[in-house]
């Protein structure tokens, strides 16, 4: 029997198997689930195990372990690391969901539980085509590591520090991750970036101690009017970036990039209206997508000092502190951009304030080359199963994971993934639409197939 | 027993009198205080009839009392209206109490809560300065009207509106009010000009919703970066307001005040190290005490939106809310300077954002005549108590009543206060050096067998 085959045979086992996943509350973010989250991390490792895959639970400092898996017995062929997260988002507002967020319910062709598509119904269809293969022909044609961590919607404290000392276990030829989406019902997606990020907080410190500002206003600095033309000193009116030499390491996208973007389905309308905006402002003479994917940016995330209370409390107040990030592209750098940016920040300042930055997190951009042959095998693999070619993209979010793959294991990644964008993902009723599920397993096995003949 | 006999014998009842009326938490611009408010009116209203006053609790619409008393006893004698304040000011950040706010502590010879000066006991130190009088001779030499309002530190919107309806009520021949200091120790100060305040929130709304700052930063309207360029742009690099034809009606101060000031014992340095600053910033080509007292300002007084816990959170916040205030110098206006605000602020909003301002507080401006009489008297009585002649300065805070004073009553004011610069008002550690509330006793009385006779 082909894999194809078995995978089709097997499909109901796949989905009860899948609710059973999804069943298990495994909220990261909170500390009443950490036991959920260790029973998932048990029932994938269990799974895998079952497929006769060598695992392992990799305990992290403090944190949720890592699930890891490998199957090594094809010497000479190359090595597929597969990353995904069995960790989720909490459920808020619960009472929006229309059936219990861990009580897997299919309506429709969907089926609606919290982790259905971000990330357990994903990486589990990758799980599955593993499997398909293993269990039809007896093995695999290439060597597969597998690493699902319990810490993605937590930012991944304990993956990136481990993968630094212990990269080494994970070197690969390439690696495969499905942790998004289609760029729209039937049209698949590659995506070939990703922004990096540097997340900052400023600080800002004025008088000792709040002052009356009838007394003093006027000779006094004001921490908060500092900050202020602190942050709107960060761009020009163009909606650029002052941060000298921020743009220097920008690389254009390729004009193939380019033309393909133009050519997406994408309704600005549309997208206005789900944010509920009246107009996209942002840097001058580029488009809304190529802002999003390939220009590096700068966003104010919150701010806050004085009195905010109600009523008119005349104060200067004494210090404020704002949270500012970069958004980065190929070729910049985290550490070169902080460094520029705390020089900015300080030169900004106006006389009488003292000002501190610290860096809250930072990440590198990553492209991955379109013409890499895993990308190429996926682009054709994508048209066989999805029935279109695939659109490259890029995103405008960090997987800093990827970076990592770039710039520590110093491999190619591909990011293919099975979700539909109206799946509500970190928002109530989210869910999977099952013909993807099976989709997403023919896809694993055919490209498994193809990228190892 | 003459008044000032008694005033000295009942000293420490005094005192322990001002505790208890401290010691009642009457934070005015927090709800859960309200009882509190009402408190601290009944217990004033109180002492008053206990000092054979006719006293009252005027309500004002949905605000907190004034406390009104009269004692008329005195036909063909002028009329004295006194004027204070019993709410306070909020008390955060408490951890920088070294004693808790509300409970009175004596240190040396400084009285530390919250109100101890601004205004408890400043204006309780004019009331026992009638009682002493009237204790001790049975009747005043003159009428008195006595109000103190619940109200001033949320800007007295109700008192405002009251005395326009019935300013009748408060007919007199001049006014008095305690809620300042002196300029140095052992150096009396009479007020002769008084700020105005237009103090108002300014709201900017973005994305109906909190964004991913991943995937739309770049595109997406931010807020907090919109605010910052709105305060930034308020104020050009030489420190000037850019509120069109903000300064077209500022009156320049007499060289008379402009020599005096000179020649005041302001000692730069010191007053750099009690603010806690470096340098003090401000309009280009005026001095300390003239930016202080003679030149409009605008601050912001406090800003909060977005995330500002802790950590990076990568939000696009739809949000911000900022406190900004202008202060006001003769014979700018407040209505005028509002609406000539509002049209900046709108304008100076970036592209994508929604800005709504709000009013919260006014006042216009004063300037009082320093050859009135009842001024001339109180710097006589200044030289006996203080043993310094007065120094006649502005202040750079506002006293809005004084404005209705002047507008709706047309009578001088004296602004006599009894305060230290180093008092600590609206921070935290306020405190009212004791000594000063028994000179203040003295002066009351002093002036009011003076002005008199």
């Amino acid at each position: 029997m082909s894999a194809l085959t078995y995978a089709q045979e097997h499909r109901s086992r796949f989905l009860d198997e899948l609710k059973a996943f999804v069943s298990i509350p495994s909220v990261s973010t909170l500390p009443q689930h950490t036991g959920d989250v260790r029973r998932a991390a048990d029932w994938l490792l269990e799974q895998l195990r079952g497929m006769d895959m060598t695992g392992e639970l990799i305990p992290l400092d403090g944190g949720h372990p890592i699930v890891y898996a490998e199957w090594r017995n094809a010497p000479g062929k190359p090595t597929m690391l597969i990353y995904g997260h069995y960790d989720v988002q909490p459920v808020d507002p619960l009472h929006e969901w229309t059936s219990p967020p861990f009580e897997p319910t299919i309506r429709g062709d969907d089926l609606y539980a919290r982790g259905a598509c971000d990330d357990k119904g994903q990486v589990f269809a990758v799980i599955k085509g593993l499997e398909s293969i293993l269990r039809s022909d007896g093995a695999l044609p290439l060597n597969v590591k597998v690493i699902v961590e319990g810490e993605e919607e937590i930012g991944s404290p304990g993956i990136y520090k481990w993968i630094d000392r212990h990269g080494r276990k994970l070197a690969c030829d390439f690696a495969w991750v499905s942790d998004g989406g289609l760029f729209a019902p039937g049209l698949p997606m590659i995506t070939t970036g990703l922004r990096g990020l540097v997340y900052t907080e400023v600080e800002v410190r004025g008088p000792s101690h709040d002052l009356h500002s009838g007394q003093h206003g006027g000779a006094a600095p004001n921490p908060v009017n500092a900050v202020a033309s602190i942050i709107a000193g960060l761009k020009d009116r163009r909606g650029r970036v002052t941060v000298p030499r921020f743009y220097a390491a920008v690389r254009e996208p390729s004009p193939e990039e380019k033309t393909s973007w133009e050519r997406l389905p994408f309704n600005e309308e549309a997208y206005l209206k789900e944010l509920g905006i009246a107009v996209a402002p942002g840097e001058q003479g580029f488009g809304i997508l190529e802002r999003r994917w390939a220009r590096p940016t700068l966003d104010a995330h919150g701010i806050v000092g004085g009195w905010t209370g109600a009523g008119s409390k005349t104060v200067i107040p004494s210090r404020v502190v704002a949270k500012i990030s970069m958004r980065l592209v190929p070729d910049q750098r985290a550490v070169t951009i902080y460094k520029s940016f705390v020089k900015k920040v300080k030169k900004l300042a106006p006389e009488g304030v003292e000002v501190e930055v610290r860096e809250l997190a930072s990440g590198d951009p990553v492209l991955v080359d379109p013409k890499a042959k895993p990308v190429q095998v996926a682009a054709g693999v994508a048209k066989q199963v999805w029935g279109a070619d695939p659109v490259f993209t890029r995103e405008g979010g960090s997987v800093p994971i990827v970076a990592k793959f770039d710039r520590v294991l110093k491999v190619p990644t591909v990011l293919f993934g099975f979700g539909l964008p109206d799946d509500n993902l970190h928002a109530p009723n989210e869910k999977f639409h099952i013909p993807n599920f099976y989709k997403g397993i023919e896809t694993v096995i055919r490209f498994i197939q193809q990228i190892a003949s």
